[in-house]
This record gives C-alpha cells, sequence and structure tokens, in this order.
C-alpha cells in the first residue's frame, strides 16, 4: 500500500508497453507474453526488448527500455532475478509507470533474495514506480486484452469477460482456477496475481477493484497478511465488501501451514485468531477450500440477494432431494412451507406420480415442460426466496431447452436459482451452457448448499451492516 | 434375507433373458432395454415380449413370456405397475428364477402400491423367484454384459470395468454416478440399483459380492436400513467390510430428509442415532455426500492399504502445498518428517530453487523428471507410508509421461499414490489417462486429504479388528 492515489490504470489499461527478455525460444516466458499480447484484443502499443536479436515474430525488437520512443506505461520483466535491477534503473530513467516483475529468487528464498527486493523497491519508491510482483504470473484482463500469463492459451485457456474478479498470491493456484473456469464458462473481470507484494498488494487491488464497473465480486487467494495500518485497513475491506462481496481463501490457518507458506510465498502470517476475528469484523466469508471458492464467487457474482431465506428444491430425482434437505438442514436452514395456493396449482397441473411437497419431486420421467411448470408455480410463492433446482440428466427426458427455461424464470422472478447435477459428458456440456447463462451449477448437495449459504451469510452481512459497523 | 441360498447368478450371469414390454418407440424403456442387450457383449439368448407386434430390430417377438422356448433365468419387467402382476403369474409358470420390475407405483406412492407389492412378494416367495425392484433401473456389470439401464448409451455413458461394485436404492443417483464414473476413465464391477427391495437388498448383494472376484470395494447409497436380524445382521456387514471395504452415504439423515426419502423410495428409516452406532461397530465407512463416496470408493478400489500414517507432499504449486498441509493439519494429521538420507538425496539432484522440506516444492518449472526423482527419494523414505503429488499443468513443463512415472512409482513401491490436480480440458484428459492407471485423482487439496482420511480410517479398522470384533 502507498501514499500514491491508487489508480493502476496503467496495468489494466495501458497504451505504450514494454516486455523485456523476448527470447526466440518459444518456451521461454518472455517469448510467450510477447505472443499472447500480439494475438489479444489490445488497444497498444507492445514493444519487445532483448539485447542479442533485431528482430521477433516479425517485430522490431529493441536492445533497451531506453531505445524505446515516447513514454511507457507499463513494463513486463520477464527476465531472470539477477537482471531485474538494472531494468529498474532503466524504468526509472523512462519514466515509466507501473512494473511487473514475473521472476522468482526474492525474498521467498532467504536473506539474499530479500536484500535484491529491498533494492528494486527503493529504485521504485524514488521514481514513482508502481509495481506488481515479483514471482507472479500478473494479470489476465479480458475487458482490456492484457495477458502477463506466460503459458500458451492451448496449455491454459483464458476465461471469457464476466464479473468475476480474482486476486492470487499464487502463481499457479491462479492459473489453475482460470484453466478450470474457462473450460466450464465461467467468465472473470480481472485477476492479478501479487507474488510477494513488495509493492501493490491486495488491499491496492480491492480499492482498484471497487471503482471496476466490469467487477461484481472478488475472490481471493492470500498467504500473507499483514494487519498494517490497522482499523484503516479494516475499514477499507469492509467498506469493499458491502458494495461487492469478497471472498477469501487463505492459506496457513495452521502452524504448519504457515511453515510451508513461509517458503512459498516469502510470507509470514498474522496469526491465526487475529486474522479470523478481522475477517468476522469486516463482513469478508470465508472460503475452506479450493473449489469453494470458486463456488462461493459463482453464486455471489451471478445471484440477486435473497429477501429472504426460504428455499424450495425442484428435483427429477429423489435421492439429491433427500441429500440436499439432509445438507440444508445440517447447515440450519428449514426448507420453505409452500403456499397453499402453489401446493394447488402444482397439483392440478402436474402427473398423479409427481410428490408436491418441499422438496417437489417431479420424478425420472419430468421433461422441460414439467421443470416449467414447477419452477414458475414455485417462483411466484411469497414463502419462496430461493430455489435448488437438481437436473440428473443420464436419466431423464430433459433436454437443452431447460437452460433457457431456468434462465428465463431467472431473469422474470429476480430471484436466485442455483442448480445441481452430475453425469458425464452431456452433463457437461449442459453445465457449460447453464454456466455462460449466469445459472450458477454445481455437481453435488454438498457444494450446492455451501454456495446457497455463501449468499444467504452475505444478505446477513448486508442486513446488518448498521449493527456492526465499524466505529 | 431370505432362506435360499444366495445365489445371484442369474440376475448378473444369466443365459436366457426375456424382456416384457419392448415398445417399437425408441424412446420407450423396454425397447432401449432391448437395443442394449442386442449390443452389449453378453454370451445370452435374449427375448423380447410385446403382445402386439411380430418383430422388434428384426429379431422375432413374443406374445407372453409362455411363448418362449426353454428356461429362462432372468426376466426384466419394462412395462406399467398394472401389468406387473400378470407377469409375474406368467413368470411363476414358466419358473423364472430370476425378475427385475422397472416400474415405479409400488408402495412409494402410498397404501395401493404397497397393496400391490404384497401380492407381486407373495407369487415370488410361493415359486421361487428373486426379484430385484420394483422401482429400480437394474443391473450393469460390464463383466457379464447384463445393462438394463434404460437410457441409449450416448446420454448415458457405461463405465469400464474396474473393481468398484455399486449398489444404489435410487436409480437416477445411481445412473448419473455411472455416467460421472464413465466420463472420468473410472471402472465398475457391478451396479445394482435396489429401488424399493421387496425381495432382494443391499445384504442379499453385498453377500453376493462379497464372493465377486472383480469386486475390491463396495460403495452404496441407501435410504431405508431395516434393522431386521440384529446382530445376526451386523455381523454379516462386520464380515464383509473386512475383507472389501463397504462406503455408505445414508439419504435421510435428517428427519427432514427422512421425510423426502419416505416419499421417494417409500423407506422408513430407522433412528438415526441407532444407525450411526451400528456404522461404527460394523467398520463401514461413511460418506457424507455423493461425490465423497466416489472418491473414497476409488481410493480404496486402488490403492494398498498404508503401513503407517507417515504422509508426503510433492508439488510444483506451492499454494496447493500450503491448502493440503492445512487440511491434513485440521483432520489431526502430521506431515512425516523426513529421513536425513532422503533429503540429502533430493538436495544433491535438485535444482537450488526446490524447496526440499515436506511438502516438497518443485517449484513452477519442474518437469515430469524432477518429479521422478522426488518421488522415487520419497517413497523410499521408511517414514512416508503415502505420498499425495500435486500437479497443476496450466502452468508447468510437466507433460504426459508424468502418468507413467506415478504408475511405475506406484506399482514399485506399494505405497498409495494420490494425485491432486485442477484445470481445463488439457487437465480433464490427463486426468482420465491417470484414472485409467488406477491413481486416484482429486481436484483440491479438501477432497484429496478426504480421500487419504478414508483410506487411513480402514487401516485402523483392519488393524483394530481383533479388538472391537463383535462377539
Amino acid at each position: 500500500m502507498s501514499s500514491i492515489k491508487n489508480n493502476l490504470d496503467m496495468f489494466f489499461n495501458p497504451r505504450n508497453v514494454a516486455i523485456v527478455g523476448v527470447s526466440r525460444n518459444t518456451r521461454k516466458f518472455g517469448h510467450v507474453i510477447f505472443k499472447n499480447f500480439l494475438e489479444s484484443s489490445i488497444n497498444a502499443n507492445i514493444y519487445p526488448v532483448n539485447p542479442n536479436t533485431d528482430e521477433i515474430l516479425g517485430r522490431k525488437c529493441y536492445k533497451s527500455l531506453l531505445e524505446i520512443p515516447g513514454q511507457l506505461d507499463l513494463v513486463i520483466l520477464a527476465v531472470a532475478s539477477r537482471y531485474v535491477l538494472n531494468s529498474m534503473r532503466e524504468c526509472a530513467e523512462k519514466k515509466v509507470r507501473g512494473v511487473i516483475i514475473i521472476a522468482g529468487g526474492f525474498s521467498e528464498i532467504g536473506e539474499e533474495g530479500k536484500k535484491l527486493e529491498n533494492e528494486v523497491l527503493k529504485i521504485a519508491e524514488q521514481n514513482n514506480i508502481r509495481i506488481i510482483g515479483p514471482n507472479v504470473i500478473g494479470i489476465y484482463d479480458p475487458y482490456s486484452g492484457v495477458d502477463t500469463l506466460f503459458l500458451p492459451r492451448y496449455r491454459l485457456l483464458r476465461p471469457k469477460k464476466g464479473s468475476i474478479a480474482f486476486i492470487s498470491q499464487s502463481g499457479a493456484f491462479g492459473s489453475a482456477l482460470l484453466d478450470f473456469a474457462a473450460s466450464r464458462g465461467v467468465g472473470i473481470s480481472k485477476f492479478v496475481s501479487i507474488g510477494n507484494a513488495i509493492d501493490i498488494d491486495a488491499i491496492d487491488i480491492l480499492e482498484y477493484l471497487e471503482q471496476d464497473p466490469n467487477t461484481q465480486c472478488i475472490m481471493m487467494y492470500l498467504e500473507g497478511i499483514k494487519p498494517k495500518e490497522g482499523r484503516e485497513f479494516l475499514k477499507i475491506i469492509r467498506r469493499i465488501t458491502l458494495k461487492k462481496p469478497i471472498i477469501l481463501l487463505k492459506g496457513g490457518l495452521t502452524p504448519q501451514g504457515q511453515k510451508a507458506a513461509a517458503s512459498h510465498t516469502g510470507s509470514i502470517s498474522s496469526q491465526i485468531e487475529i486474522l479470523q476475528a478481522v475477517i468476522k469484523q469486516t463482513g469478508v466469508l470465508q472460503a475452506e477450500d479450493a473449489l469453494q471458492l470458486f463456488d462461493m464467487a459463482r453464486i455471489l457474482a451471478a445471484s440477486p440477494l435473497p429477501k429472504g431465506e426460504g428455499i424450495a428444491i425442484i428435483t427429477n430425482a429423489g435421492g439429491f432431494g433427500v441429500l440436499t434437505t439432509d445438507q440444508l438442514v445440517k447447515k440450519g436452514y428449514n426448507l420453505a412451507k409452500l403456499d397453499k395456493k402453489t401446493i394447488e396449482i402444482l397439483k392440478s397441473r402436474m402427473p398423479a406420480a409427481v410428490i408436491v411437497s418441499n422438496p417437489t419431486d417431479l420424478v425420472g420421467d419430468a421433461d422441460t415442460e414439467r421443470y416449467k411448470i414447477a419452477l414458475d408455480t414455485i417462483l411466484a410463492d411469497p414463502n419462496v426466496h430461493v430455489v435448488i433446482v437438481i437436473i440428473l440428466l443420464s436419466l431423464s427426458y430433459v433436454e437443452s431447452d431447460i437452460i433457457d427455461v431456468i434462465n428465463d424464470a431467472r431473469v422474470r422472478s429476480g430471484k436466485p436459482i442455483v442448480v445441481t447435477t452430475i453425469g458425464g459428458d452431456f452433463t457437461r456440456i449442459m453445465v457449460r451452457m447453464m454456466e455462460e447463462n449466469q445459472i450458477p451449477t454445481f455437481p453435488n448437495p454438498k457444494r450446492t448448499v455451501d454456495a446457497v449459504k455463501a449468499l444467504l451469510d452475505y444478505k446477513d452481512i448486508c442486513e446488518r451492516k448498521e449493527e456492526c459497523d465499524l466505529v
């Protein structure tokens, strides 16, 4: 965190970008980053830097940053740590505003690396340069086209435009989740890997995302959290999470995990108890594992806030209805009591085999039309605020038009709808289509219920806003 | 359950099979089942029955069971519940040994259905006919080719031959998991949907599976469990689970869930507390949700029993190493302390950036060779009994030869190895290849650790066998 006004546009919307260390070897990070920039939709000038060649991929290559004409907003250092200081000096001379340092080999490897980190930071502070990194994979922004992920796109899929922002201290963790999200049709607004975070840290990015119109929800994987300015810090987090839910997965919540984290990103975790208290006080939602982080972000990004806790289940598979009920009850929820009118309508319009209750079991031969009637009727019930739709496709007459039916019901009712489905290839295609229609989809009752709980927890946080505001 | 010797071969290895209710309509259950039998590898005569046609799919069609020449081992009733009694009478006359009743519309819909069920059961008992069902999708056995799943194969993929048996009270639940298993390369030994289980129940199937050479591990989804013969029942379960681990997912563990189960399979659950005590006493492993059932079965079917609780982590992604450590510690495990010799060897053979410890972080640029050295060295450590290998592929130099390296290490060391990996399309292909090589693979630290815990719990159950044997 710095005293400079937090405007990080040079990172997310640069007009002039240099990449230092662009090798002719197609496997090297610098080469891949340069190629990805050339192939991206970015509206910017891209300059490769490599003292040993005049041309890369048909573009003029520069011997040093100082040779590049005009102002540079962003410099990406794709060189080994031992070359970083020299590049930083060139950045200072060139009055560069933002630098991303990819290389590892800093404080995470010990004293020597820590010393190097301090020298880099000194140059940055003296010259008003903001730094992301070191030890990062950098930024992916599908809106502007900034893409410093140094893996080719066939290996690491890029998610489409979406409304979930993702801050990850670990680059490998971040890239794996991006790849996962992309393959499932889930969009991203911005991804930032902050690594050792010697200058720009999670708070800086959060404040930037607070203003980002494309971001609805923020998910974070952090190992080290520095308490720093105390109350001020808490107030910022609190303010942001009430506007856009923040979901945190903290690595190193046990002493042994902390030890592993220290050798990974050089992070020294604050005490676990303090951290937990902070999280509670600020209203940040906490995920317990990697997939839950992703699940919570998906439901919060896609759903309107429910107006109550009445949950209804519609299913074509009795077993999954039973298991979902068990999970909800274990989490302390009760199923909504359906209104008399709802039950009357359903009974009059459904075959005798359908069990009209909560769960409503449409039974195995349910088709899309039966789901449509059930959805429209149950969503109109004033006691129902969230609907869990279970659709097992492997044994059903449901076809892909179910997606339009759910999407339409979701938009018209203004109530959150989530889907549980599990299966093989056909199911996977359907899941992807659902996600592309902003319908959060989970493979089993437990993950569905955990996600619904996150949504209801966030509702509580927003409603109790006044009561527990930090003074 | 029944006094007849439990030989269910007529269901799993029939030589003469009739399917009653084979419509010309290609969407009808009977038609699909008949077609699937014709396309399967089964070595049996298959007879379609339909009073209204002479020919189906080029085969002679019979007006009734009585027209079929010779003995029938197995009859599949793919007719509506109102026709079942008549078919049962024909089965009696034909001295049929096994009947699968697909249709719903029995005790799960109330008194009238219950009455019908009793009449069916009476005919069965008087004529020595064993029944699976009603309200089932029946059997899938990739070894013999029996396949009564009434969904076409493009919609519901069939798993290959494997060593996991699966008993499901719910057909929809069962078919969804089969489809899921098939798409991930996981094999199955036998699948049986028992539905209302008016005759053959989970215990009968368990006793059959106890003798089945293809079955290593048994997973079950049950809603109703009848205490029945008390101590005798417990002894059977106990005996089987010590030979082949049994994993149970119980639907209806809350009063509300029980209510939903009652309308689904007509099950009245025994009291929850009694049930939990039974499970504990018998050493049956309990899953908390659908995916965990599948995860536990995969690890138990593929792994030798570990000889101790020493767990080592090898990773190319620091963050996942940290999260896995946290999860292990939360579950009460400690990471193995690596032997001095192990550390020496690793340090001498690894680049300086690699963090030789537990977790051993091979760092982002690890290739297959680095994994091979780490695996071989760490598996040779006497303090290590289980290895968790984390491979994030999206940001790595690891190629598909990693699968052969892990498989070789697994076979040679005789120690359990599990893999954590998450990502997009490339990762999915790798996961499938790993599963086909008996390497259990999980997408996140939590699921990996839950699975490892199941394996260690089962080890404890087997070791404490004498202490807590039922008298």
